[in-house]
């Protein structure tokens, strides 16, 4: 079972994945090519490669874990959680640790051998963000869990793997973790301050000056924000106040489909297959009877997506402060990706 | 002059470098091979190729920016931020945003032309790290700036770039990074509940368990620590409560040179010429007029260096949690490092 453990300073967590220990020779070669003669296990046909589906929209008549499917989400076999077992919460000496439960999914957004978002329809995309909806209302029913994190990687240059088929990822924890807890303290901040949510603030603030606006479709807004940390970042997120994405409108999945759909197709016209890493934030799952402060953040969390495209390199300035450099201003890179017809 | 951006919502800056603006069809190709056969302008009898040194550890009766150095501090010539002019912070609607005033410096740690710290002698480093701390205290006088960074990077995975020989950098902020916040609170936090500063805590266990302390050298200890990132992180810190690493003792400089060697060189017989990030993280610069909440951090503070090879990828996950998943337990880093002979 792996280990969760907390950085006593700022309280971040590390998951040592003690089952997958490396011997120290296993780390001087980073990387290796695909061994492009192998099947692909998410590939319609090779679904005996995979461990049995989770969730999955496919046609009807047709059986599980056979062809016939549209979008599907599979255990990833790499997992770092163990759903298995009771929460176990210790310290050691000054130290506070967990056992490492969760759930890793993947989510295969397409049959076929696709690599590219702007590769495959809308409803596809529709379809696979659908189940990514109702998997989140799934994992919401155990105690054990407090939060759902949905992610993409792609190219080398982003964490991306060897397999290129189109997927996405799904991490459950038991800790909300850091970077979702900055957001919501500091959304909930300004709320204090100003009785408004600070996204809504932020749509507001784009929609008046429409210098970092690229487009609005079907209640759902993409910029590229003032204070992106990458070159051609962009969210989405939708235009009227939504705090849980899994409640969001019952078109959102099919309307995310238009507009993510959209911005793939800008983006990959002008960088061309681009390394990038995105991510969902939506509110941590909330229980009736465990009373905490995000109980009450209805009203002042705002789910979005970002997109990371990765062309900059992080170094030791950004590790050691927190500080981003970014080369191109976002108003740039708004007219830009205006300027491609798609 | 950049623009410094903060975030609305967790409050992280970014650096637009405007001045360095690229346009789109720049980003399409990342890296490129260094060319060969250029000078190395960080080598002795080539510093007509640099701006004039700010500082220099030279032998008598030579001359400024000429040969006869060990160690020089330069101006960067791609400095991010601009040292000229009255710092002007001021809001755009709900965004936050200032000047870009700054400082960044190169220190270049030999005139030969050695790319990796094992290659040069503890002296050597001692005279880098001494010019350091002299730079440092210079930078604290002006009123301007709040911080003061050193970082370096190796190797193209950890953002290091072509010029290979060996430096370090510098830049200093008008802002306390987000980074270093989040750890002086941590360490406030800590201190107000139990008296005692977390780090020191930390070593004690540490010491007492034994098993993430790879070496103690004139009062200055390496630990693999507890909540390790990065498979082989590695913390240096004064064994002694220390707050400032500007202002430790006189002979810091010259023993942080035998522990960084000693710890480089294990490093390197293990993991070959690995990828790294390395920073320091000290206090941020105090004011006596000023009254803000570290004022007061003397005791609740303590410097430490943390070293970061960059063998596994960050990727979406991390970016989207916080959350870091290590396959390597310092237990096992530790033990490794430990059997290596130096």
């Amino acid at each position: 079972m792996p280990e969760l453990r907390r950085d006593p300073i700022i309280g971040r967590w590390v998951i040592i994945a003690t089952e997958r220990a490396k011997r120290p020779n296993d780390f001087k070669i980073i990387g290796g090519e695909p061994d492009s003669n192998e099947k692909c296990p998410f590939c319609e046909g090779n679904e005996a490669l995979t461990p049995p589906e989770i969730l999955v929209h496919r046609k009807p008549n047709t059986k599980p874990n056979t062809p016939g499917w549209d979008a599907r989400i599979i255990p990833s076999i790499s997992g770092f959680l163990n759903i298995k077992g009771e929460l176990d919460r210790h310290g050691k000496g000054m130290y506070d640790l967990m056992n490492g439960i969760g759930t890793h999914d993947i989510v295969v957004m397409t049959p076929k051998h696709m690599c590219n978002v702007h590769q495959i329809s809308e409803e596809q995309i529709g379809k696979g963000v659908g189940l990514l909806i109702k998997r989140i209302e799934q994992l919401k029913e155990d105690n054990r869990l407090k939060y759902a994190l949905v992610f993409g990687n792609h190219g080398k240059a982003a964490g991306g793997g060897s397999l290129g088929h189109l997927h996405l990822q799904l991490i459950a924890t038991p800790v909300t973790p850091k970077r979702v807890k900055e957001e919501l303290e500091g959304a909930k901040r300004y709320y204090e301050y100003r009785d408004r949510c600070v996204i809504c603030d932020m749509i507001k603030q784009e929609l008046k000056e429409r210098k970092r606006v690229i487009c609005e479709i079907d209640g759902l807004i993409a910029i590229t924000p003032f204070c992106s940390r990458f070159p051609f970042e962009v969210w989405i997120m939708p235009t009227e106040h939504s705090c849980d994405f899994d409640k969001a409108k019952p078109n959102t999945a099919k309307n995310l489909g238009k507009i993510y759909k959209h911005i793939f197709t800008k983006l990959s016209k002008l960088l061309g297959d681009f390394p990038f890493n995105v991510i969902l934030h939506t509110a941590p799952f909330r229980r009736r009877r465990k009373k905490s402060y995000w109980e009450t953040i209805e009203d002042d969390y705002h789910w979005h997506i970002e997109i990371m495209p990765r062309l900059t390199q992080v170094a030791g300035f950004e590790w050691g402060s927190g500080f981003y450099i970014n080369p191109m201003p976002p108003e740039d890179a708004c007219k830009a990706l205006k300027e491609i017809k798609v």
